[in-house]
């Protein structure tokens, strides 16, 4: 799929799967983007990728995209049903009702498949946001959101400009883009887009999503990490941050969170459990997507059905080192 | 275990097991290294790895390697008898018997574990051969080697010249270096060494394996692929290249050398099993090692049961799209 | 020119000419660097360079700098008769007069010609302004500034402590350096000099505009960003900001900032054009340099004409795939 | 066009223009590679790329190629009527007709579009020609063909070995060069597949040229450069040899050859033109593709007129140089 | 040494001896590395090195110091005996006694040599710390250090989220900084960790010092630069910061801090050497490690001679220049 | 200098002192290029630099180089009485004075001072020597030269082809390589120039040392090292091949071509240093240049003092492990 229809795709809540990258080894993430993964994500906090890292990856994502058959993609997808409870916010707040759906069809309408490259950005600050968006990230995956303040801030980092939001002068045309549906002041999907503080710049992901600011933002997610205690707390409010359009569990940070001694603390299973149901439940009713990091397809597959709208599994570093020492095993082993 | 410790054991046919790596991804090949392969492979040839790409993975490996715990070292190793057979051979020509497994075991009486780096190089040519040597390789394996002229090119590249060859002096003094061993003109396994064009600059190697020419020698080791139809024809002349430490088997170009349409093609599977057991049993006989590249450590497994006496499980850039292929369709499937 | 020379010129509002880069191609780079431009921007926030890029395409201008023969240097730049302006408002506040001129002739004295380089950095933020300079920038251009405040902490990251700030006993000896210019709180084109937070270690700039921090302060511009509303709103009072030495217009965001829903959308001609002519007479009445981004040369000259003292075309990715569009349709057209 | 496809319109002397690129700026590439030329070749030789600098370039081209859209791929291309000649050739030698173009249509009759990455390799020997290949080129470009042999050469580089000739009884002769083994396969296109010393390892190029060695050998082009002395005498012997694609001419090297005191002398003219003539006369009664090196689309326009069945425009580094001095031109002029 | 056993020794003041790289030369830095000092600090903020750099020669620091002899380590190094005053007040303050030491004990006891890396990181920023930390280094010096809020900052950076913070009900506060939490845990070594804001992903640590945080934080050292006139004002209090283990006199920046018109300025020898003087004996009293900078050995041991407990030469830009001008100079005298 | 007035130094024999560099740190060989050695050697074969590693690093001696005052440019040098012998020489032989000289002479009037790149490369082989000229090397030094035809294949690697040899009639035989024609032209300095089979295509080296072939022949040296014993008793023969600039003296593979067991041995040194005088003297009898590697500027000068007139100081690898040594010697002595 491209950035637009993955985009539409999140936002309606349908699964989702993807893969996490921490290493800087291009061919190899563009075999991975042709599996036939919904997304893959490079890791710009702990893994091993810097700017330039994150660039060349960003293109190998889009090399084996390419080569993905139709057949392959994203066949299990399901649309949430809860997907209409944010829509529903949404009209109570205005006349915005299905923009975001529209604009949705209106990319989706274009069906290739494909794989999307995310980046896990660094920090929660406009610089390294900016670079991944315009070395052609369809969207960000923010950490160490606390508190909706910090939401706010990272859907702003990620979205132009809206003109309403600079030029009061009307905007009356409605081409249809998300900045129409901003109009409404609702809270669609699309309803926080405009109005950020994203810089004109885009290098890579012009090609791809588009040069047209509106058109970008609609097709550019924004996925917050709730991982600390603070996020833990408010995360209701981070769900309703207008523009932000999910949320995404880091289950390492979040058990420490909750006290544990390390992750997977067996002694803090309890208090681990009842976050990570608390924050699927809370994004359903928020209308937004609810993502986690796993370590493996199985639990990926677990969380989904526990209602989990995407789940990445993670990682290449530590599955090729699993994998090695499973075939050192095996080959040491008596025949 | 250091370089010259590996030199050893490799040339009494003790068992070794590998990991071979085409990525150029330091930390991943450095998490490779401390599992407890003997060796780890970088491949030069058709691997992702430039100049620089072997050179910082020479250092991971090292890295890596320097974490390992003796305990997980080679535990289940097993010296060959027939080892002794090439000993014999030597002592057939002369007076060299025991010199190799002297040398071997000064090495080996430092028995500090750890894993090593081997280049596969990309040609048969002391220019690829001496730089990985001097970037800290602790052997090559030499592609394409057709004829025993071949084998023996390989091997002057990786050896110093002799004192012997150029200053017909003495040399009387005899330390014990492998030089002395060929004053016997034998096939031990240091028959072959000193007399050979490498140049000297041990840029990163020196600090490892010894600056001190005919140390260095008794240090690397020299493997080569018997992979084309002349090199299967010519497999035993190519066995006996004094300085030859071993062939290792490269079963995808040997697949097509006995007329298969491509690796694997099972109408040649006779022809292919046949070549197989008839480079074995040739490498036996001339007292060197024996290795193959395997897809898996069961294949690995299998293969040192039947005869090899090394083989390598490859490789990170296909284990690692074979997991992510099978957590994808975990995390597709129903739950 | 060399950097102090070419701070003098850009401070008195010289005409120059430069070029926008990028691309991590430092061949290119050096190219472009002997062509004849006055200067070289290194596009650090939405250009295609992390840090290693920005060091060795700094290091690529010099290496091209120095193959420009005198002839080609500057031979159309005109003194601005404004110059005058801003060194009256500095006799206006005190006893300032003359030092920056007298540290750029001083410095100018030296004719060398030449092509600097400067950096737009990624963030108005110490560490990647401080890093560019360490790294041979003759300057920086700074985005995103809304307030005089930000202009404010952009020339203190530029800028090193001064003497007189942190060790109030007299510094009486007045070595003519900018710091002595300080004493008198003008504005003269040093006055902001010293008083900064640069930290010291100019690994690369060290060499070339002087170790020590007055005179390298003296040789290194600092331009502010105008494009967003703020920014705009606020131009005066960023022009007045002590030590900025010009304001840059950057007119894909400036578009978006007065309403525009894309970079050169023509509904917003109107505003746009009232707000290019009102940040150049408000550089003109502080006067401080006032330089703008340009798609092409002709555009360049257009700004020059109206007023504008520098202008930059860009850039070498968009010209590389202009010209290999056009010599394709050629190509492809009937002879 | 996938690889297949570009192989069987260069085969057929359908008209194809491409674009050379010798820096090594990924991004640049892969907008060259989407704005519709049929090849863009990378610079081994003289070009700035190493080996790292040739894998992500060749994938900068994967992905900007994916950006196509069918509409611009090579309407103009027009079959040439002499391709025929060759393939009437082949019939008459006997019983290699029927695989090589089966396989050719095959893989033809997949109409994608896109752009193929080809590079010029270094020089003309295995190992560069391999990991161009491997690394996913659809073909080389091989410099500094003097003899028929040496083009034969590059030919079996470039392909895999032939079960034909590898398990056959037929090779009994010892050397049996790949020539020898053609010998009775005619020169349709694909007649001087196989046979070939090609070592198995396609990293990259087995994702979209296909892991079987004879499609992949279907697939890849390979095209002897006419630029020495001894080449443009050989010209005729050069284009016979059985799997070589076409010749490609470097004008550069070539005016030298006539006698040019440097590129472009106009003392040589004559000699030079005639040798242009010469060449694409003579690739033309061998049924093989004619390629020129050319400045501009202009100039590849009047070849292709002239009789050349390819043309490629050069390059990056000279047209970003002439079009930066343009706009300083203009920007530096009078209003 | 490994890093629990240098975190252990540079807390106990014992007389520790560094070298300060600046470059990104990963052969040169191993060589470093092996000579015996205690500790290599790579620079992140003046120095030549990206996180690329700092990765790769982290990487190198480790290989080059498992080939130092136990016989070369630290022999000079003797324990300061004021470190019992910090571990008394901390006694002294209540219950925090005990697991710091506890921690520092059991890493202490594994007695085996080696050099640790630190980075000097570019900002006092949770970004930069963290990604330092996971790329392996055993610390971070922390520039620009102005307040005792700044040096809880860099603590907090460095440090794991502490179970007792995160899980206790006493957290109430909501803003509960760590070092709120940690008024309660005394002032032993160990007492300001945990209570971090340090994020999960030990991508190369884990395998070095490893992957618990409590048993992390114990084995990552932090030091604040002194170096701004604020920073020399607050000295006592930023010593007094728990969890801080030293602080780090950056001499150049000092000089200029306390008037000097560049680094060495002879004007302000007095000012200089007097808080030089005063940072040791602060740090003394604290009971934190007091490093600082040089230009050499001489310097280095002058300055532990004089009362602080670590240094670094610094640099091996700076020496190559001096010893490559040496050496000219040497072969252009007459002999 | 530049590249002309460098050549036509080396090859009157003024003494000249150079600085070979190992390591890929282009800010260190920058700074090391403003030292005012006459040159900098980046080592190819046993260095540490690829490919990107020698096109930074001659950027950065470019760079490095324009730093540099006339006054510290080679004042020391002093033009060997000898050089006229090899004048005569070519005098003698026939028509082909003159040219070269001439040449010479006219980039040589532009005293321009400065310091020159050379690179040693990987093997005397065209494809890296076309490659380090291309890149900028004003010259190569060639290792492992055995004969005078391995001299001569190295000569016209470097060299463009001549008009003469490819125009004229004369080169009836076909196979007619360089030195065939050369016989004709003596050995004047420019006597082998011409009738080369360098490849056009001079990337960057075309700015500065001229895109005419015939011009940038003159402007290039090529040294031929010798080290081996076959080299060593050929030293007359290669001395005298046309074309060739000088030898140079490579001890460490010399000493074991004597009979040493490692470089230094002391048993050989008699042997040594016959070789050591052997080499000078008949290098001064065919007029030519004669160069040698030295640890230190010490040796430099003694040899230099000793008939030698080039020396190279080695290396930036060495030289920093040396003094960061004896930085943690003088730290831990007592004070």
């Amino acid at each position: 799929m491209n950035a637009g229809n993955f985009a539409a795709r999140l936002r309606s809540r349908e699964q989702l799967i993807g893969y996490w990258v921490v290493l800087d080894a291009p061919v190899a993430t563009e075999r991975i983007a042709r599996i036939g993964y919904d997304y893959v994500v490079l890791d710009g906090q702990h893994g091993l990728l810097g700017y330039q890292g994150l660039l060349t990856n960003l293109m190998a994502i889009d090399a084996g995209s390419s080569l993905r058959t139709p057949a392959r993609a994203g066949a299990g997808a399901s649309a949430d049903a809860d997907a209409s409870a944010r829509a529903d916010a949404g009209t109570g707040t205005g006349t915005g009702t299905g923009t975001g759906a529209g604009t949705g069809a209106g990319v989706g309408s274009d069906a290739r498949t494909g794989t999307v490259g995310l980046v896990r950005v660094e920090a929660n600050n406009p610089t390294p946001i900016g670079r991944a968006l315009d070395a052609g990230a369809a969207g960000v995956i923010v950490p160490l959101v606390d508190t909706a303040a910090d939401a706010a801030r990272a859907v702003a980092a990620a979205r132009y400009p809206s003109p309403r939001n600079t030029n009061a002068a009307a905007d009356a045309s409605g081409t249809g883009t998300p900045a129409a549906a901003d109009a409404s002041g609702g809270s669609t999907p699309a309803a926080g887009m405009g109005g950020g503080v994203r810089s004109y710049g885009p290098m890579r992901s012009g090609l791809r999503i588009g040069p047209v600011p509106a058109e970008a933002d609609a097709a550019t997610v924004v996925l917050a990490m709730i991982e600390t205690p603070q996020g833990l707390a408010n995360v209701a409010e981070i769900c309703a941050t207008p523009g932000l359009d999910g949320i995404y569990v880091g289950p390492s940070d979040l058990c420490l969170s909750v006290g544990g001694r390390y992750p997977g603390d067996p002694e803090v299973a309890d208090e681990f459990n009842a976050a990570i149901e608390l924050i699927a439940k809370t994004a359903r009713a928020a209308g937004v997507a609810a993502g986690i990091h796993t370590p493996d397809g199985e639990t990926a597959q677990r969380y989904l059905a526990a209602g989990y709208t995407y789940a990445t599994v993670s990682s290449d570093l530590t599955h090729l080192e699993e994998i090695a020492t499973t075939h050192l095993e095996t080959a040491r082993s008596a025949g």
